[in-house]
């Protein structure tokens, strides 16, 4: 339970961060879509350790093997399994946490809930879990792009006090991957960069903002009552690790607007009927109308720090805690392809949904 | 697809606006329940139109009748029934909206989905549909009372500008049931009316924040990975009609703060490992740990507006409309036992879950 | 759980035998398919008590009534609620079996289970509770025969001893509603009948088989591996009251030939693929595969007798027993449309599933 | 799609027969529970080809390998994952068959539904796919056996007209492991065997029956209406590959009793409630009633043969067919213990359903 997403076009993943592997199978991906390793190592390559110098020094190359699924670079209907061992596990490194609840992690909540823990590097809680996401998201977006031509993208809008000026309109991939902060906003990127770095000197953490954009979404996609895709891709992106926050369109803003500022005027652009604002972010009545879907996800600083903390042990003393394992002074730049995978997710299930309807 | 919540506890709701009836159908309500029509005719109460001067003049006493699943006073396992008919239905007062798309509504997205609408004050996509809600809410309510004596609290903590100076530890539901706007701000709650009222007469409307504090959870409710408490309250609220947006514990202003400023140390409060601050929400690693959840929901201002507005009608031409019918000038105040009945209906379906894993 | 059956077009039925009602929810039907109550009331009325002198005499008009999702005629695709009300209930007739567990019913059972029990005619075990399968099976029915022109005949083929001679690639719907036990062999038909009425003289009771064919559906229904076809349809007659077995194709015989003489050989049919028997009833590794899907249904004679029986009351002691209300003394000639109906909801569910990832 | 089975307690199965790997991931898995990679491999071995000399002379010893949910020896809630790789894979005898619809295989009904087929040995279609299932059984046999002692035997009762004499009370595991027929009944096993080499010799193959007793079953476990426990025992056996019919019970014999002689009489053994007969098979409405559960599986002859068949080609030319590739004269055998797995699948999957409706 809970480690399955998605009704028709459904992922589980599954690992822990410092066991044999981590993997995802996937369930009900349409057939004959060309995909191959290396468009999956693509994605996977962007959510990787110690790809710059502000992310954790783990050295992993998480490299995805397919095991099943796929025959001649086709998906064949049946499950696709991608797996990724971990080879920079050091679960000795975690030894010194095991009698201890690190403060803001799921340490004490897995305890009670299990009654029992996989101390190793957060065991399943661990950002590593996201791996099979990232992986499955890789061919949520070939079926996307390959149906529809859809084209997501994700960008880092804020961290900490650092808040990029940035036009949802107009950001490309490209310009995203231009720094390893992944701001698409040239003058603010380095000032981040610099301000997480200063962040790991320090033995602190920050966090940040990422905002999405989906194009190209056909309109009617999501469902009614419960499914809407607001709510969807609001769940979607409040199961990453680390995330505190979801809106879509003119998102808290909103409340401090009136209706008729608000709402988003139709119009006919030739044969489409269209809106010509977008403070809807893409979808009414949790139905996609056919503008840019935009929204941003709000991340906590990192949990783990090197600073002394306050916490209590297992066996219940006060106790000190200086984490010592490897991690990053700031998740928000490798969570980018992370958010991008989850909304391909959503998105290619309600695109399978929506066919599933049209039969007349 | 798409009108069924939950996963143990589940509701199926139905019904449209103005067709003969909405309701609920729970699958999952545990048997030797006690349960009255006049405990969810409460909540129901609290949702219903016409309630006071700033909700909609709709008349309708919204009375429940239980068709099923309820023997001598207690739930019997079985799938309860709950039916509220429309009393108050206007169809022929719709006519005019029949060819016409209203702005930042659902018309155009449900008849691009189905290729065919029910136009009657929205159809399915109407509020109306939220007495089945409410109605489960109520039993879920019950059983979250009566098993660990939860208690769900919902608020208003801002209309447009006005925010309301409210701790969420502190406020009861009687607080917030003393004034129509239910914001438990003394000094903010009259202002917040009088904006309302105004925005109605100048046929126009306004959003909102609803507040929720949860308290007495227990530790260990929510499922890693997908399913954390978080994830699936944030699909409950952004499922919710006119929301834009939900954030836990700390929210959007954590991404302000440091790790070290931002975690919550624990500390040992008696027998009890308790946080000293609770930024976390109440939740770490998606499960809850002891401490009040609590999350805001965003809503936008009401689409429906008297005010004339630019959109184009069925057929494709440029229109101006200006809405007839009844409407709330601002849902907020009646939002509140939906958020809080969304809220049970989460927690209370972890429950279960908890209970179906706990063998050892 | 347990009320709801499908994937993608699902079914929530609700209500007890001697409750206000009883009904169902059909969630994922798709849109603009024409549907009139008269059409739904066609199927239950072939289900209907008292529709002849080898029923119970429980009277019932068991009248539809559409709640939601049909709106000029049409599904909307939004949720269609169809409700019969209970209006020959006599739950005071059953008071005599409050304290006493009747042999070979789910008395104990739901007991047990439940620690409590609607002992009224078996509250929610009770036959009745098929009224929603049986409603929402016509909607299905029109949707298969709209779409694919399928058609799906039930009969009966054996009461007790008595075996009919059936060919299942020639029976019609108007043959099987010739005669009030719904036997196609006019020759056997007459004594079936009169073995049912010394059952009930008797105060004892007789069951039977049902064969089931559905004609025209198209190859690639079904899902692999564990969705298949053959296990849809076992689980969906499994769950009808009183089943103790299931069949497809050459069923339990196949047992005694060989790999060479069970073998459908394919050939060409003009342009078609064919097989020149059809030992595999029409699915091959769980997908249709175009040829008549044909199957079996075994029914145990009714639980409910007059005569004598042994048995123990809720306070555990033996007691004698005879049943004083109202039953049938063979369900299986009213069974039939429940064995369509079943068939037809397997059969749209995967028509929608085959739908859902047929994107390129 | 279709590739999970189970409602809490699921599994995800996934490999193909001749691509890199098989295996299964189990999300729903209490904690605490202590389990092996031997204990696991014992019931493999069961299944594995090459293990006696009636069986496909394919050489793969199915090592498991435990990938997630598992630390120092316990499960902890977490998905597992177990991988078994294909050593003796062997593609290339299978390109004979790449354009050639194989009778009564999955060959026409894969490329007509997915349009396009993994040709190499059935791909998905293989019965390589069941070890996956038999890996996730072991531990869902093992949670019973811990958690209420329950015990699962099946046995082969029939192959091909030999009929074996057997009391389904007193079989044991180890009167069944006697015989590489798996048949306890020891004047009719060795006929079974010479049978079955008989049929292999001539280029043929036999089906048979498998019956399946579970004992110490607490009552209670099923659920109303749709998932019934017999609803769901017939779907899990319906699954399996070759499978053509189910029965609990006293099955289709019933039909052939009248009710007086078909009710199971209850009785007070002691403080328990028991039955003096048990032709209801150990559930009455669908739900376990503490008796024995026992239930027949039909099996069809194995569709590959070694004689000569006519079938059609991919491109729709008559051909005729000589299977070359390694294959079972008969896979009842083989099939117990996947009759085994699965039983314990849907019984862990209840008894988790059950605690979770126990809050009162």
């Amino acid at each position: 339970m809970g480690n399955r997403f998605g009704t028709l076009f459904t992922i589980t993943t599954f690992g822990e961060s410092h066991g044999p592997a981590v993997g995802v199978v996937i369930d009900g991906c349409p057939p004959k879509i060309p995909i191959s390793e290396e468009e999956i190592q693509v994605e996977l390559d962007r959510r990787r350790p110690g790809q710059s110098k502000i992310t954790t020094p783990r050295k992993e190359r998480d490299q995805v093997e397919i095991l099943s699924g796929i025959f001649e670079g086709k998906t064949t209907g049946m499950p696709i399994t991608l797996l990724v061992r971990n080879k920079d596990a050091n679960p000795k490194a975690y030894d010194h946490l095991k009698n201890v609840y690190r403060p803001s992690h799921a340490d004490f909540t897995y305890e009670t809930k299990y009654g029992f823990r996989d101390h190793r590097g957060g065991g399943r809680s661990s950002a590593r879990e996201t791996i099979g996401r990232v992986a499955s998201g890789a061919i949520a977006k070939k079926v996307l792009k390959l149906t529809h031509n859809i084209e997501i993208v994700g960008y880092v809008s804020q961290i900490h006090h650092l808040k990029g000026n940035i036009d949802y309109q107009l950001v490309s991939q490209e310009m995203v991957e231009e720094t390893i902060v992944r701001c698409p906003d040239k003058a603010t990127a380095p000032k981040m960069i610099a301000a997480i770095e200063n962040a790991r000197k320090e033995g602190d953490s920050l966090g940040g903002i990422i905002g999405c954009v989906a194009r190209a979404v056909p309109p009617g996609l999501g469902t009614p009552v419960f499914d809407k895709l607001k709510a969807d891709l609001a769940k979607a992106m409040m199961s990453i690790p680390a995330t505190m926050g979801f809106e879509i369109g003119s998102g808290f803003s909103s409340v401090e607007m009136t209706g008729h500022s608000h709402n988003d005027p139709f119009y006919m652009d030739k044969d489409k009927v269209r809106t010509r604002t977008n403070h809807s972010g893409g979808t009414q009545g949790g139905i996609s109308n056919g503008e840019d879907i935009y929204f941003n996800v709000a991340f906590k600083p990192t949990g783990t720090i090197a600073k002394e903390q306050e916490t209590v042990s297992t066996d219940h003393q006060s106790v000190t805690l200086s984490a010592k394992g490897r991690h990053d002074p700031c998740v928000v730049p490798r969570a980018v392809p992370i958010v991008e995978a989850m909304t391909a997710l959503v998105l290619v299930d309600h695109l399978l949904r929506q066919r599933a309807i049209s039969v007349l």
